[in-house]
């Protein structure tokens, strides 16, 4: 790389969005004296009768979840989006809103509520991995769900409100924001060179190495070169693959080997359940072709430091931009430092 | 307004953005079992011989603070920019970054340790506004400085390391990308209508009454159609004015008065000291004209229904976009029922 960039304040482009991101690699060495976070990690036990989610247990909805042995999606109790409201365009001047139909649920990943992806086995994540392709595909199937967005918040500092492990599923009308800006992106690229835009970034992320994190036969997880949180990651097929439909099963189980190595990863750089926020961006389901997309699965985890130490992304990050200290290469050194076994693992 | 929007998942178009947000306003009586923030507001001493903001005492750097009585600013120890980092421009394939120059100051609004903004005298946060014109001029005719953020982030939950009334200012070469958005919107509207976005808003916002949380001669303060945070809000001068330099010394003061308001119905809301980034958007300092802009100053508070639970931005709203529950016109009936005394200055 250009080791000029490793001390120089610096903006860095990214490819997928068209938009900045701000470097300041001088800056690692700021003391903190601000807010630190819990991080007491309660072993937890494999079944909680007070948790909604465990099987066998009521649901705040009055609902009884079955006693269920793999992965289990119901309907969101407090659904942000809903299949049938009334349709409604508004527009008085400068003021203007739509109605918005969708459906959300809720993926539980695994019956056992001691349990996060790292800790799970390889079979049982290609199990998770198989429901959110059977979910994407039934969502998307519904008239006027015209695309889904497949997610989980990890760990409390992330919003998410119960330790068993589960995901998201929100699913709706409208194509969100995020979208837009990629498949912009890809569009451009696609039309300039007839090319992936992501499998040539990938190409030249292998040959150069520096930020990759894991690498099997199908897919390559990688800190992207514009990385935005402090150990941001991405995982990325090397098919060129519009949707996670598309998998074929020995592609379903590499994606759930990276996913859990990329995972343990995270857990063992401060030795805590590391929480994050992870999305799937892929194809809308809305029937058109989008042959230049390329999906992928992202990770955004707010720590920095430790297990107490998260980035803050406020005034300037809100008014301006988004902004780190580290950069992708130092985030990717020190995640390859790390063993590949789990630091509750070992003996 | 439409009322039906009242019960109905909805988006609403930020027209100064050109982005949606999701409003799921059936949606507010969600149990929270998550995490909640500590909110413990200590009483805070006037003085504090380890604040390294108070008058008088060393800073990290070894600088120390001069016994200043009004606002005081000074090049922040650990800048994420710096004046003369070296010229970069690095393109190798997918890969693009370039040098970005800088310079970030802190801005302490008062030398006593006890302030904020609310429990400030009006006089003197004029001082503050005087404070904030006079660095934006001077920064922004720096050579190579082409836009200034002033910001402030308020509370431990915003990432702020510091009690001591502050602020800051980060001002760089390049223009930041949420004033790219802001700056194509407000010149589309400009060559249609030859009048400003943000005034012909504001003059549909003071007919309609129902989002409007002070008033005086020059300012409005509002809950924007489009608000993110739960109560956002934004202060809009009556002039068609693209930046603070711009301000005359009535309206300096009328501006000081209505931030005082606001930040005094903030604190009242949770009666806690109310967390907040807040940020001032207006024109680049590139020397070229923008006679589009119409300069605004927004909050973006996380609380959402007490002083311990707040809004998360995750997962849905990082791959998606931004969700909300409580509509905009529910939000300012709170905000407007409340005493305009502060609740610790009340007998
Ligand atoms: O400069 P400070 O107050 O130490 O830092 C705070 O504000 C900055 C600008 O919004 C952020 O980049 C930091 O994450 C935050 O902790
Ligand atoms: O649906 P949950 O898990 O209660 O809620 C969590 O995820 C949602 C989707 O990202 C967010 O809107 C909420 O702010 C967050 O607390």
């Amino acid at each position: 790389m250009n080791t000029e960039l490793n001390n120089t304040p610096h903006r860095r482009y990214n490819i997928l969005t068209g938009e900045w991101i701000l470097v300041s690699p001088h800056r690692t060495k700021r003391p903190w004296q601000g807010k630190t976070e819990d991080s007491k990690t309660e072993k937890k036990e494999k079944y909680d009768p007070s948790c909604y989610l465990c099987p066998g247990n009521t649901r705040a909805s009055g609902d009884t979840n079955p006693d269920y042995k793999e992965p289990f999606t119901f309907v969101n109790d407090f659904s942000s989006l809903l299949p049938d409201s009334t349709e409604i365009n508004f527009e008085k001047g400068l003021l203007k809103a739509e109605s918005e139909k969708g459906i959300c649920k809720v993926v539980c990943f695994s019956p056992d509520h001691s349990l996060t992806l790292p800790l799970m086995e390889e079979e049982d994540i290609t199990k998770v991995i198989q429901m959110w392709k059977k979910e994407y595909e039934e969502l998307g199937a519904n008239d006027g769900i015209n695309y889904v967005q497949i997610f989980e918040n990890k760990g409390a500092i992330m919003g998410c409100s119960n330790p068993h492990p589960h995901g998201q599923i929100w699913s709706q009308s409208s194509i969100p924001t995020e979208i837009l800006k990629k498949s912009a992106k890809f569009k451009e690229y696609w039309e300039e060179n007839g090319t992936s835009l992501l499998g040539d970034y990938l190409e030249q992320e292998l040959k150069a190495g520096e930020r990759i994190l894991e690498e099997n036969e199908h897919f390559v997880a990688l800190v992207p070169y514009w990385a935005v949180w402090p150990f941001e990651a991405m995982i990325v097929p090397k098919r060129h693959l519009q949707h996670i439909g598309q998998l074929n099963s020995e592609e379903e189980k590499a994606y759930a080997r990276i996913l859990k190595k990329l995972t343990i990863k995270y857990d063992n750089l401060f030795e805590t359940s590391f929480p994050y926020s992870s999305g799937i961006h892929q194809i809308p389901t809305n029937g058109k072709e989008y042959p230049e997309w390329h999906f992928h699965m992202s990770f955004y985890p707010p720590l920095l430091r430790s297990a107490t130490v998260k980035k803050f992304m406020v005034g300037y990050e809100m008014f301006a931009g988004p902004q780190r200290d580290i950069t992708a290469e130092q985030a990717a050194k020190r995640l390859n430092e790390l063993s590949g076994t789990h630091y509750l693992k070992k003996e």
